[in-house]
């Protein structure tokens, strides 16, 4: 029986959820999915960190302790893994008002580590829908993945692994997974948030550290055009790291500059110091 | 003790949910509010068309006997009220790829009716938030509420009850919770569905019927000052019908044509005839 930490204990994951939950009857909640590495999550503080700005613009009230208290637990739990956190408003009656007294949800869950998807190269298509930058919540992480879905099922009809999204007004945004990275000379640019897109942990990581691996971090708008043109292109996300990514031809015929494969050994190593293990020790594979 | 439908029987409403639902997690799933009147669901045949065309584009696979059985069931039980159905693909392991064999969840709940909200005009303001008319989900009735949330949330510090959304090309889509019609002399004009609005069953019925009322439905595209020049505007949505609507003064200040006017008395002697019982008879006020 798999079981769920919901609200401060563990309890059977199945009929653990009320089914008048907000969440579930109207989206209104939001995840987060960090990596646990040796029982300790990387960047544990930046992911709690965003999640309780993003529980705040929703005026959702948790304690922050009470997601620190589940993410230990569930890390402490799994040691080698992804956990999961999702909050969601909690009960509510019928209709769109805010209950004035909510009782919010914090549902936490783990799966056990596949570090073969660690750094593996993949080929994303193109979406045809545009991610919605006109909306905050292209900026958090909610439980709304709809159009993520739709958008992979049609990449993987296409032979592609992942959907890449424009923003409505053309720019790239990101793809159903992950933030995208784009390589050009020492330039490393990367969209805005302001263009629709998570601000990701990883994400925040290669922005913050490049420069040690004589990269120029850039958050600017990127046209599609300059996909084509680029040295190299990827993709971050927490359990996959640093995914190098291709629009056409094979996954592994991704291009992948010499300083972008020293930002992933880079990453492997800042895991290894916060979490005492490096992941090329649990079967990451570096490509190239 | 609540109780809802869920995959042919009622349960208990606590602790009715698997927590790996992907309704839940990923907002992988879809719902539809009906009115039973009587024991009845009004235009109960076009609810379930609608909804199995949007399982279909989801392929999410559900038996239509299975769904005419939940709202028949919630209909006898609740027989003066609403009636809400949602469908999710089920449960699914990590990820966004589709279960090879989904068992999906089917659950139902019901409200008592709330007269006093049919034809009551409201106040509308503006969105910041624009509606994304390039998914195919701005069509379908799924349970990604959060945008809608949000948009209520600021009217309503507006002093408004509900928020009228753009589309991301800047036409007028629909209110957080209905259609949107236009009158200018005779003609009645509502945005197409590409314009990224739901197939709504009022407004199905408003353009079904209009003609019998002297007005001419036309589906096309609205711009924003169009709103300003109307002789009348009103939404529609399955448990208010038609209420008139306004964006600046008063709700009760919303202008309301005699043919629109005739045409909500039409709609209550369709429902009087559908299931027996005119709304105006439970307390149904019309307005002017």
């Amino acid at each position: 029986m798999q079981t769920v930490w919901i609200n401060g204990g563990f309890v059977p994951s199945d009929k653990a959820i009320d089914a008048s939950d907000r969440g579930f009857l109207l989206g209104d909640g939001l995840f987060d999915t960090a990596l646990a590495i040796n029982g300790v999550v990387f960047r544990g503080k930046q992911h709690v960190a965003r999640l309780t700005a993003a529980l705040e613009l929703l005026e959702i009230p948790v304690d922050t302790a009470e997601i620190e208290a589940a993410m230990t637990a569930l890390a402490e739990r799994q040691v080698y893994g992804s956990i999961r956190l999702t909050v969601t408003r909690g009960p509510g009656v019928r209709g769109l008002k805010l209950p004035p007294e909510p009782t919010p949800l914090l549902l936490g869950s783990s799966a056990p580590l596949t570090p073969s998807l660690m750094f593996a190269p993949i080929r994303c298509a193109l979406a045809d829908v545009r991610r919605n930058e006109t909306s905050p919540l292209s900026r958090i992480k909610t439980v709304g993945y709809l159009d993520a879905i739709l958008a992979s099922r049609k990449a993987e009809r296409e032979g592609a692994s992942e959907a890449l999204f424009l923003n409505s007004k053309g720019a790239v945004a990101c793809s159903s997974l992950g933030n995208i990275f784009v390589a050009e000379g020492m330039d490393l640019a990367t969209p805005p948030l302001k263009d629709g897109v998570l601000p990701g942990i990883t994400r925040g990581w290669v922005i913050e550290h490049a420069e040690d691996f004589g990269l120029r971090p850039i958050e600017r708008s990127v046209a599609p055009k300059s996909l084509n043109l680029a040295e190299g292109l990827f993709l971050t996300n927490s359990l996959r790291l640093i995914t190098p990514m291709t629009l056409s031809g094979k996954a592994d015929s991704a291009d992948i500059p010499e300083a972008v494969q020293q930002l992933m050994v880079g990453l492997c190593e800042a895991i290894a110091r916060e979490c005492g293990k490096d992941p090329r020790d649990l079967g990451a594979k570096l490509p190239g």
